[in-house]
């Protein structure tokens, strides 16, 4: 324990990182990220870390295979200099939702992705994640799953919503959803079901829960291109509800999903900053970003000085 | 595809095998399973394998160690012996609901076994299994899952049960029963959440759904000690519901559950013969156990002939 | 070093664990280990372990297909707990004579026992097993063996034996009884040959070596029904014994050996506390058990200090 | 060899893989290669790929990341479909160029690449790269190495270039540059030397060998951003050389080289097709391609069929 | 297993690979294996091998790390150049004898040559050994051992000797005497037991068993220096003994020892040619060398052709 | 880091071995490496190694394969005696020179030697080898690459040789000695160009660079043979060469090599130690060594401190 810990950040989130390492009390590390004018990636660590305790953060989010191979770089960097011990900080985990297959012939794309972090030289990973079964499955070395319900369900219930009753925006999500309302002192659930014809179009096929006059929030992991969400929130208004929130984990937006959302029937979006959401946000925007950096820099400390890291999540 | 394909039956669910084996028109291969007077489970297999294609059915029921190791052990013998490929099947897939810690410092067993599998000499598992993404994904070599679903589909259609409702037992199963109503042609849904305070211990909290007058089915993929289908059933009865079914993949019955079962108001309860089931059943049982000799039959046939078994199941 | 030193005991020989923690003179660290109704093995550690050098006592017998999977599981638990060294204390390595194959298509299960060992987890391997070639090899983590012959055989000399002959009741076991014999000063040799028709099946052939009107100590490795015992007591008694004692390491006693033994022609029988033994001994019992607990507490001392443990058994 | 084969078609160089089909005389075989919205990789193989010969077609060309990424991802899909052999068919190499480390704490990311493709479920990999070592000693897996020294040989002997001097634009390629002259017949040779300050900008420092009134073939590996080919070209027409030609094998042009080389002192540049050209050349551009694919079509062949394919190259 | 079949020699023992690729019919195939100028063996395969079900025979012989590395890298070419399936035919398994420690710290050598051959490609391994536990465990891939003791009992029932008895040089050796005896019909046995105090002076304690008038056959496995022999001659002869023949497997004799037996007071030595023998010997000589080349053409045959190989050890 | 440091010795070069350990200002420790009356070597280790940082030091130079399994071994004992770390210090890595392919079915026995000691045990590998890609992407455990050619410059600039030009004697190598004429300070440069029948015999085909009147310095890598060193000597004296000197890492000498090189046109040969030289050298002789000892010691020094070792070589 008496190694020193340093923190590099890859290309994706350097502001989380930022912040994380100053939750910290310690500079972020120096290192080379860049490309090759073909391209590819070219990374060079620009510290010593012989013997040290490294932690890469890295959110593997759009370009997302530029940012997963980046991280795998600066791994394999890192471990043939010498690192006593490498942590994958991985606040957004890509290809996650592909973790299995939906028909023949497809590939589980996160079992790979865990496999190619092991291979890369990866001692442990350190995700936010769902409370799913997956991704900790997936790997052999020690995996710490940080939750971000905790925070989110803190910053919910300052709102003070009398009267609120959460859900789920399709049938695979019921169990965040339960989990939600129970952080809420045990709040009504509702759930949205739909058809799901391919993986891009959904269509809704019926609502079952009360919301009438009610202030319906949604629980998702992932907001991406909007659909489903706004979908929901229609069903939920059709059903009667007086307002529709939505809180999400991951800000995984699609180009002009910012648009679609501010101008949306949801009357407020609260995500994180998993990963870094575009500046061109009006000033009263929906959209609310809380930072799990102090999380994160809870975590580590706690990994770094042998500590137990569920006691920070029970 | 010129070698011969051999199946050889574990002693945990022999009827199964040689259903099995019967439906492909070839005889059960012989092998001597048996324990030492100490205990140690001690296994010779009594034909030549060398360069065959070796299936192996072995169901992780209880008692789970012991037919798990005997397992590992007859892989061991025939992966020894020379066979070309080894295919574990595995009608019940035991420890597979620890796929994920629900708190700090617990294993994720299911992932343990995977390995065991896989270092015992495994060449592909063919499990059946719910849709869920852990099992397949704690593999890299080829996992080829059996589905139910259609099986007990076409059954629960030919009871032709009008104005019927299907549902989840809890929040997790959600997404199941969502998948069986689109089997019944779109059914309408319920669901019966309730509070998780320990894995044994389950306190209804509220249904949703509108199950007033109709004949409820109770979508599941285990029954065990049968207590949360028996409260389900009690809730969605209470919920003014005409009349309760249950449909499950696997009876992992604890002592007792056949007669808990058949006393209980559920008017009948549909599962597989993944787990043998005990037979002091009476005449006019409850239980209704249809054979899924067939689908493994099938699928063997094809995978040992190279032939598509996603195509069985779409 | 600085590293803490933590014990867990699993289920199969708490009072041996609880012994070697006591002459380390530290505490049993928690860990819940039970199983769930439907026979699966639970484990919860309870204790942080991040960063510590972690020590799993569990003896491998009866029943040893879920004492082994209980270690198995108990050793995942903790490496995904961040356990920064784990090693398997296994008094009794349970499939340790399957180590070989004695006919065409047996596996070798000692060596499959090691695979999953590995694969769970362990860094390091502390057996308590004969001076043969198989276990330790089997491994390419460290084993540390640990011998009680020097134990037992302070224990004989105890008994001032004059004119004492020490003998092996199978070919196999020569080379332990020659060691034997060195331990005691060099005393002469008898060898009882026996054909072995079937594992179970033994028959006497015949005794080579001079026991007449001497006290024959019969030396073997493990008592598991006792009957190669008997049969070789019988044969020495009948060569002109005047009495016959045995000594051997493990008590993997079937049922009704106790008795079986208690009422035979041997005068005393001396084991260790590798395997539980069952308590219905009469006040006067034959069965003598010295307890190996010194010697697995000070082996993991040594280990845990970095310091020779050859050192030991020298 | 009874197996099928079948090649698939990543969506870097389409053309080159429809090309080795046809040469093959057989169809590619359907693949669905896409991204989800957010840019995650999506693949689904549409043709039954159980126990076949599976040859994926994939230049690891600009945008490299993606393209390495999707070819992992289609093996991984590949291989979960119980494809007998999967080759890597590699038409050019990505990050080959890093295949050491030029300064502490860099990685070596074609070993990266290598290793990714290896627990990707890579059988052989078949890249077409220059003749040194790292690349195939980085797999323990075989690689069948493709030249294309021979087919630019044949197509400059064509050119009936009388009095060339063949040479190297920088000291790593004299050894290639050797290579070429003796397939001319044993040319004179000449080498450019130059000082590395960094990576990419290079400083002519004097050129060796005898040039004056004659034809100067530059031979090369790769041409990126043509910088080191022109100044090598300014070298050679400096020291008194009749006219400049250039020859190298991949094409991993960066953006306006293309322009740059039209608009060069150089007379010539031929190129093969293991990278798709941009196709605003204008009509008498001084480009030439030569066509990779009857070469990667009969190795693949051989591979399939057992047949050496050394023989090809010999 | 329309695949052929191709045998290759390496330089230790080209005559038993040429016999034994004469009783299957074969030619030995060709292959360029010397040294460079520095020493390091170079190899060339010099036919092609692709898919093929390859056998490379090789004795670990003395000089033992020379002809062990040739192994390897023979193996390495093989591979490499894509057979479909390597055997390492191993008549004589050098390092075999350290199979365990005998003190603290010291190698396991026999189970890193074990993993040296598993990583350099061997898909199976064909030993001639004694049978004892360790080797065959130390791999996780098939190996099909050998038993000589069949050929040598033959020859030795071939004398016809009346009265025979026979025994071990040492207590490790007692089991195969014992086997032998079986072999003889029963015959009785005797056991030289020594104190070892150095594994190179061996100094005789007492022999145990009755054969005065007798003809005593000593049966070992290994010949090395033929000290040990030697000494056991003598106390049978002391003990009364007609005559003393040995049989030994396998003939690792360090220099000068054909010498040494010649001249001994052994009656004769029957060995097998699994290790070459000096061609100094008298036409008279003492040593009886009989072939296992038919052993190992049908072992190679049988697995070529999958069929049982314990059948022919039966 | 409070773990002690220990260094070893095999038995190929103790003299650098025990110059390293003197200038870290450590014993060397003990060790026993000998060889059984059969050639198998024999190793016990002497010192306790229990969570300790060991360093091995052996030259896999002739007799190479000896060398090679003796470290192998060593490396097994050190492993198994439960070491921390193990570094392999080779300071002249044998089998280097096979790291490609040059023909097909050919080993790539470099990468085979890579394999074997990562599977022996090594934990991180200190070679003195040339700046080529291979060796270090071999490996996926880090490898601390040691540079001669600083060294090397500094006693040839020490020559003051006004004037000088230096050059490479085959294609291959002019990278190596462009970058040794940067160290100079930027001299002229050279290339003897020659065709390669067969590895051993050469056959000058030109050289190409301006030598008349100057000294000219041939830079190489190893020297084994002497022959192409002595034939570029030749090239460069008829090209009018004033005098010629040559300088090489590793003095890889075949026998008789010392005198050739005595007797040549040769005016000086600079090696270093990393193999011994046979000590017959006359007192005038033309062969200077200049030690590596204090480059190792550094090394090792600043790997065991957790310092930075590229710092030693920028």
């Amino acid at each position: 324990m008496a190694r020193t810990l340093k923190i590099f950040s890859g290309s994706s989130n350097p502001e989380l990182a930022r912040l994380t390492a100053e939750h910290l009390g310690i500079p972020l590390s120096r290192s080379y990220v860049a490309s090759f004018p073909n391209g590819e990636t070219r990374v060079r660590i620009e510290e010593n870390v012989r013997g040290l305790d490294v932690f890469l953060v890295q959110s593997v989010c759009a370009p997302v295979d530029k940012n997963l191979v980046q991280l795998l770089i600066m791994m394999d960097a890192v471990r043939r200099a010498s690192a006593d011990r490498i942590t994958a900080v991985i606040p957004y985990f890509g290809y996650a939702r592909q973790e299995k297959k939906t028909a023949g012939r497809e590939p589980i794309s996160a079992k790979l992705v865990a496999n190619l972090l092991a291979v890369a030289g990866a001692d442990r990973i350190l995700p936010m994640t769902r409370p799913g079964p997956a991704i900790e499955g997936f790997f052999d070395i020690p995996v710490d799953h940080l939750r971000a319900a905790g925070l989110l369900g803190e910053r919910v219930k300052d709102l003070a919503l009398d009267n609120a009753v959460v859900g789920s925006p399709d049938a695979g999500g019921v169990a965040r959803a339960e989990d939600f309302s129970r952080r809420l002192g045990g709040s009504d659930l509702f759930v949205v079901f739909k058809r799901r014809d391919t993986p891009d179009n959904v269509t809704p096929l019926h609502m079952v829960g009360d919301v009438k006059g009610r202030v319906a929030i949604i629980i998702d992991d992932i907001i991406s291109t909007g659909k489903s969400l706004i979908t929901a929130a229609d069903s939920l208004l059709e059903g009667g509800a007086k307002e529709v929130h939505a809180c999400a984990v991951h800000a995984d937006f699609t180009e002009d999903v910012v648009k679609v959302l501010e101008s949306s029937r949801l009357k407020s979006i609260l995500v994180t900053d998993t990963i870094p959401i575009p500046n061109q946000r009006p000033l009263d925007s929906k959209i609310h970003v809380c930072s799990t950096a102090r999380i994160f820099a809870e975590t580590i400390d706690r990994i770094h000085r042998h500590e137990s890291v569920s006691a920070l999540f029970s």
